[in-house]
């Protein structure tokens, strides 16, 4: 099993407006792209990877030159691996509002010749899959053998299941929901006022004032790892380790290797994140309700759907718990959908979808086989 | 079942300087307290009852002339309720360290004549207890009918029948853990680090800038407040409710009604709680580990209790799960001590040891009519 082994990324520009959600409209907007493995004769082997949160484009391959730039999903997709590049063509296309090359708040809004900032429009996970379908029509797919997502990169795929029926066989969906629940929305919600109250925050136009929100970033990353990881992981990796041999007492100071943990996560996630972009992502995991336009009723709302899905999630994921896919395959079921579910018994929480799991990852190759076995 | 009626708080001020576990020691300190129904002729009936985090020492009854004043365990505590007044003496001692009234660090450090600020000494619940234990002593208390407390209050209690088992016949722990889990001090340690890193808290000498750093402090209140609800009851509560029937589709005006919830908890909690407090409890919650000393054998450690328990833990309670008081109830059985224990099932979370669940108000009554049957 290898690598995709070095790539680079793909640029594309639209001049079409993009109508969002929101009412408003994007023109003139960039979308950064990767591909790997080729799209065979009859362009039928392409594989969409929809991302999450803070991952990118960059799902396979190194950059050149640039130690530890491996894809965010690297384990999962290169020659051999459970998503073949031997077979398939797979598309990671970095979202719109990211902070990581295609068209986000760090970029001059062409309206007004000034950096978007806070102006950057909300964008949805709707907007989202409508932009990533435009790249595919610039690249000739029709039809995609498969969508593929974990949590918020899941939403993706069941959104194209529900809006582009038509446009692919398979949806792959990892570790996600239905929907926000209220304390998702609630743990959403305290991040976001971490940032937006940080001084340097500045009502989202920092990049003028030559000030990142270090901080409010810091505290968001601090939260959001916490949900990422089980009770019991962190139970296992850290408990109640203490840094020093002698409690410190001390209320600032490290005393706990928890502590020295978050602190440099949340560190690290402050150096190269954008402050708005983690508000405009957190606020479309929020919105994210197919249901809420079928009066709440998960059954009907997948009444539109055509192709086949497999669903999986993790045991000791309590961000997105099993409950919440299972809600999903039951609706697939009341519609009498090909629907597979996996759910694995993993330690890891809702990282585990990142994560090298051998059931895991059977499950992935087993299901991306009877897709090849489809392909011409 | 009535209320005490209207309390006063008393005070009592210690010259005699108090060793803390740090090493360092408090001179010239004050406590605060109340107490409600009569000590009885041999002071046997007396019940300390322990606060947890945002608490105080006015635990029963109301202030005169003070709309909604009521003591935060009013609904256990009064003539004819489960802590039957009638019947027992209970006091109610504010912590050192708190910003309720007993010394903290809104006062003034008798050795430098300024206020305190972060230089408030780090205090443990060992201190608290030790500090209980002298007001106890100038109240003629010789024995306790019971210690009782909730959360970090249970773990008051705890410490108390570990390090004073001749001075107390009873202890009744709630909603608590042997010590925190990873996870907790992780909550505890983003809380801080909101606090600490808001520019308003000027290195916790904020009194003497005029600011109080109520950015951080909303943002700890907001994630404390997650953690002591259910996900079920914040489900059933506001779900996904909406402000309005449309989306506004912005990232900083509130859209759902747990977002204005949250952000209303936070506003209270800065307008009253002070930040240095907030440090110092949250650090004795990390601190508590009796079992450290006795190389992390819970049985061992609880060899030295002589008195008798009674624990409780709610079904949905996630800060403190049920496992956690089992841990506990394991240790004292280890040691052959009389146990009762009751695992409540009620929706609400961490918060449920606070509310009025029948269940839960009939083991604790029946808990004090037995404790009132050995009283002469």
């Amino acid at each position: 099993m290898g690598s995709v082994g070095l790539v680079e990324a793909q640029r594309l520009s639209f001049a079409q407006p993009l109508p969002l959600r929101s009412g408003a409209e994007l023109r003139d907007y960039e979308l950064v792209y990767e591909t790997y493995g080729r799209l065979n004769a009859d362009k039928s082997n392409a594989v969409l990877v929809c991302h999450a949160l803070n991952a990118s484009h960059h799902v396979a391959g190194s950059y050149a030159g640039q130690d530890k730039s491996e894809g965010w999903w690297d384990n999962l997709i290169g020659p051999g691996k459970p998503l073949d590049t031997d077979r398939f063509f797979v598309v990671g296309i970095n979202n719109l509002g990211s902070c990581f090359g295609s068209t986000g708040p760090m970029h001059v809004n062409p309206s007004t010749g000034r950096v978007y900032g806070a102006d950057f429009p909300v964008v949805t996970v709707q907007d989202w899959v409508d932009a990533q379908s435009r790249v595919l029509d610039t690249l000739g797919i029709t039809q995609l053998a498969a969508v593929l997502g974990g949590s918020l990169g899941g939403m993706q795929a069941l959104d194209w299941s529900l809006r582009y029926p038509e446009r692919m066989r398979h949806c792959i969906a990892i570790a996600t929901a239905p929907s926000l629940s209220a304390q998702n929305i609630a743990f959403n919600e305290v991040a976001r006022r971490a940032i937006i109250t940080d001084p340097d925050f500045h009502a989202g136009h920092f990049y003028q004032h030559g000030v990142v929100p270090k901080r409010g970033l810091r505290v968001a990353r601090m939260i959001g790892h916490i949900t990422y990881l089980s009770d019991d992981v962190m139970e296992q990796k850290f408990g109640r380790q203490m840094r020093a041999a002698e409690l410190g007492y001390s209320t600032q100071d490290i005393e706990f290797q928890i502590e020295s943990y978050l602190r440099y996560q949340g560190d690290k996630f402050s150096e190269y994140f954008d402050a708005n972009t983690y508000l405009l992502i957190t606020r479309a995991l929020d919105y994210f309700d197919p249901a809420r336009e079928h009066g709440g009723d998960l059954s009907r709302t997948f009444a539109s759907a055509r192709c086949k899905y497999l669903l999986a999630s993790f045991t000791t994921d309590w961000r997105f718990a099993p409950a919440r896919s299972r809600e999903i395959v039951k609706a697939l079921l009341d519609n009498k959908l090909d629907v597979s579910y996996a759910e694995i018994d993993a330690p890891h929480g809702h990282d585990a979808f990142l994560l090298e799991d051998p059931r895991y990852h059977g499950v992935l190759r087993a299901y991306f086989q009877r897709i090849a076995g489809e392909l011409q």
